[in-house]
């Protein structure tokens, strides 16, 4: 079957400019429920992300349970008690500031896995970089992100989280590794700039400064 | 300074779902240049990605040198050979018939490495998760991929390469990280299906295959 390209205008390229720029990094939840089908959907879009060898190794799990939700809450506070005793000085005192996390607010609870062994793919483009399952999951929740943001809704990605007691606490198979949890809800605010530059702890950089010519 | 925040509607919505069905890794390009402000344009977008404690550590690596691309081209055809050898009948008669970079023909070859060591964002949220640095790498890739294709730019990830290697033709410091290998240009052809399942190598899941709940 013959399908005619999308023509993305001009107008379109900016739009979506625009939704990069103010995709922001969520931590502020309001209580309001998300529409389980809207979770789908997005979780459906997320699917059409690109992935090594036509693999698909994204594994969604939607954390529901309240005392696992709560194990995962104790695994962050305990392990972001841990990385504050690596600061001194004022930049403990940042850093104790800092929110880090909506877990407690957040209606939507998305732990993302990678398989890493899975069939799929037929290991094809996974053999020296390994690793590209995982990096064909993160791709998906950037999908996830982009397409949550454009309907208002706001994703954290909480990585203050010992991976090995996370995967325990949510019960999944030994060769799943866990790439990212995600806070998913209705933002209390909205931003265009990072929260850890509005908190003085980490500005941006320009474009000259990652850019490398070999 | 208070900015009100663009408000994206449905159509927008629609038709980003549009441009995740239309992005593709593509390995069939056009001889045809691209316009190194594109290139620039499309690097600053990616620079919007989410990163773990805002750090940053995408490097943006333009190879541009012949002899460096010719090493990249000779660094995958080894890789590759030596992953034909893996398979077996048909399965290795179906691999040896894939075309699976366009590393020859495409007019811009990005590596994306990470940086490490970064102390952009002062170890924030990487303590546990190392790989965190990495994964933001991943998220710029996948906003760069969006961008170009919005743009009707094709873009090709290659990761049948020995990343050591890779990164020694490149002459980047070693506490880079390749993360990916991209080949940017015009595509030859459009698809909205991925060509590893229009050669039959891998068919896409449903989303019920890739959904759990605890």
């Amino acid at each position: 079957m013959t399908v005619t390209p999308p023509e993305f205008d001009d107008a379109f390229s900016a739009r979506l400019a625009e939704l990069f720029a103010w995709r922001r990094d969520v931590r502020r939840f309001r209580s309001d429920p998300v529409d389980p089908a809207l979770v789908k959907k997005l979780l459906a879009l997320a699917c059409l992300s690109p992935s090594v060898g036509n693999s698909q190794p994204w594994r969604f799990v939607l954390v529901e349970d309240a005392a696992r939700r709560t194990a995962i809450t104790e695994n962050f506070r305990r392990t972001n008690a841990d990385a504050l005793a690596d600061y001194d000085g004022a930049q403990a005192v940042n850093y104790a500031s800092l929110k880090l996390a909506g877990l407690a607010e957040a209606p939507v609870h998305l732990a993302v896995f990678a398989d890493t062994e899975t069939s799929r793919g037929h290991g094809l483009g996974r053999r020296t970089m390994p690793e590209m399952l995982a990096y064909s999951a993160v791709g998906a929740v950037q999908t996830l992100w982009l397409a949550a943001r454009a309907r208002g809704l706001g994703v954290g990605w909480v990585s203050i989280l010992d991976p090995a007691e996370a995967s325990a606490a949510l019960d999944v198979p030994a060769d799943w590794k866990l790439v990212a949890y995600l806070c998913i809800g209705w933002p209390v605010e909205e931003h265009d700039d990072p929260e850890l530059e509005r908190a003085h702890w980490q500005a941006r950089g320009g474009l000259t400064d990652f850019l490398f010519r070999r």
